[in-house]
């Protein structure tokens, strides 16, 4: 893939994020640059269901701007510059305030998989939580040194969640990005109904997240899921 | 009923249990070929809401492909051809992962009706775990020998949950498994409140089961739904 | 009003409580005809949401059609017409299964307003369960005994839910009706969820009930979510 | 900022709190007139969703219409004259029925945020309660002295809810108003299913609250999110 076609790719996710309703006006996604490894690309501050390939920009694994255009770029870029740079096999990233799974965020409830389609968030999703290390603060990721910390927690996991504001998603693809987002929802979503029945959830076990995620993190399973969504949210997919 | 019948209603049951959200990109509803019993119809692999006619593969009862004509298959086919093998009265099936029933398949809670309309899913609802037999595994049912499995527990009834997974629903007719698939999941819905407030349910008792299970599977009451949902999904019903 | 008129107001609140999903598939709401108190105005067997002003049919307070021009009837024609003859005060008749109320509904629940918008439900709404004095029935009312049993339980009061199935709701006019099962699902959200955070309910009191009801059943209050409800549906409101 | 761009501003709003369904049928929004800060501009009654520039009426801080042109006033128009009254730094004031917060008005909760993006809500959000001053009413605030206690409740504070009614919001502008009222509600939502969990919230401390309240007081907070929601909504911004 070149670096035009992942912008192209950018926008689709952007589109798909806000449709499937894991953003509301905030919360990014972003892929790192395929012709450079050391950049990678995401909007200008803007709601994502509205970004266009205009308002893409790109970044260096600091998170400085490569060239802003007169744009405001998201304040919290660099949780993206950190994990790309710490994680040299992440391709894709996803920060969201998914409504849904706030509950855990605010009560910090780490969570693991419990849908075969979630074992794609791996084996256990930590919650970070900003004050440990940086007291009082209003909550963004706005500085390297917080942006690292973040990807501390996250080590080489795929997903975590963050304490009063939200989760962070990292992946291969924009594909697997926005699928794995989309089933971190889910199953925090089963997970808080089942809590409040009062009954004993059974995890997957380590081997079925194992052989699970690996099952959905296969391109039939997320193209398939990426070709629905591109035809509810009316919006052209790439020619594979 | 003939076979070309037959296909087109597929097509239909496949629009309309995605705009229900009865799937998301995944599930699979399939029909017994009225002109011989011995195969059914069912999608190559796609998201239900996208699947049209020219889509529609057909299987033996072993789950094996009639002519594949360059698609991919559904990996979960065993589920069809397993339950039409074992019940020559069922003539379309539904596997789905309806969220709003996922509660229940994670804490293993089997299901009784408490509604009336849920009366067609039958006495008891099981929870098959596959972990039970086959150990660890990507909890997808990808041979006959789960097929089997998962056949054998549904029994005689109407539908079972599936462990971490979802459900299946073998039924007489697709309107019938539609409408099954349907009440199924708004029986789980308020359950999963009913047991959150705390409070005792009180189910139905046998013979309002098999009382309101029959009237519900009559074509007034079937064809009502139905009718209403073709219009809901904008697809055009079938001449009666 | 003349009785073509309530029969245009008819064909309105049927496609109101589709829209507003008051009801699914299922559920029926009538008017009494305003030229002949001993008849009321029904839709023949049809969701609701696809009633046109063809499907009205007449029926007598015994629940017998006057002319049934080759349509089927609903089966549960028999809450209306007992209402009806039980309540002259009673110009409107709503019976529902809205998927939000059914929690209380298995649980035998009964309930009072805690909003002010819902004070139109009146003090109480009592559980009625058919099996009580029918024994094991598919627990729809279809006989004019059931139906005086069901009115009985109602009393003077302005809605019951009925165990396992639903509510009916009586009202002053086809506004009214609609307005009242509106805040009637809404009230058991409500105290759904108050249930489950296992908190103290404040419900409203007597005198509460008595002022914010009688403001709530006026035209000022129940004409502004009239009009905005048949902008939201897209169905052209009578001339007032 | 002037009037006649509030006015055009205040339309927006309307059609957005309705989209964004913070209000049904009911509830309001209204803006201090920037040309004569002794008056607020109002929606004639009626539903927020219908609202056009020509159903605007001017109000004093009495809350005595200027001119009502033959319109019928909303009865509650005393919470508005007499916030603005009490808190001459309050430009916009919205009062709503959002159903998600209502589970905490019924049992008088008073709230905390837990969400960063809901500090905007600030420190505290009381619980006022009619009935202590008033005694039994239809809880309408229709009376000077009554939106005289409800200002007093709410003080220096952004939000307030109101037992078996609703809430308001006090707010700088009209884009504060709709945001503050939507991270409300988000607030509400996630704190019941926190509750409902059984477990332990962890709120923003005083420090999180103040930074990250002023932070999404920003214009670039606010207007991200007013830009996505004109887009949803389908209304046309104001040239900024």
């Amino acid at each position: 893939m070149d670096a035009r076609t992942a912008i192209s790719e950018l926008v689709i996710a952007n589109r798909l994020v806000a449709h499937l309703r894991l953003v509301d006006s905030f919360g990014h996604v972003t892929v790192r640059n395929p012709e450079n490894s050391q950049r990678f690309f995401m909007s200008r501050s803007r709601a994502p269901g509205l970004v266009t390939k205009e308002d893409i920009l790109e970044f260096d694994l600091d998170s400085a701007p490569v060239d802003l255009r007169g744009f405001s770029p998201y304040k919290e870029r660099y949780i993206h510059g950190c994990i790309y740079k710490a994680r040299p096999d992440v391709a894709a990233v996803c920060h969201n305030h998914a409504h849904e799974l706030l509950p855990l965020a605010v009560t910090k409830t780490p969570m693991r998989p419990a849908l075969h389609s979630a074992a794609v968030i791996g084996h256990h999703v930590p919650v970070w939580d900003i004050r440990d290390e940086f007291g009082d603060t209003d909550l963004l990721v706005t500085s390297n040194a917080m942006g690292e910390s973040l990807a501390h927690a996250l080590g080489d996991g795929r997903a975590a969640l963050m304490r009063g504001h939200g989760s962070v998603i990292a992946a291969q693809s924009l594909p697997d990005v926005v699928f794995t987002a989309f089933y971190l929802r889910l199953n925090a979503e089963v997970l808080i109904k089942a809590m409040s029945m009062g009954k004993e959830i059974t995890y997957l076990s380590a081997g079925e997240v194992d052989r699970s995620g690996e099952l959905h993190r296969q391109p039939l399973s997320q193209g398939r899921a990426w070709e629905d969504w591109c035809a509810q949210a009316g919006v052209a997919k790439l020619p594979q």
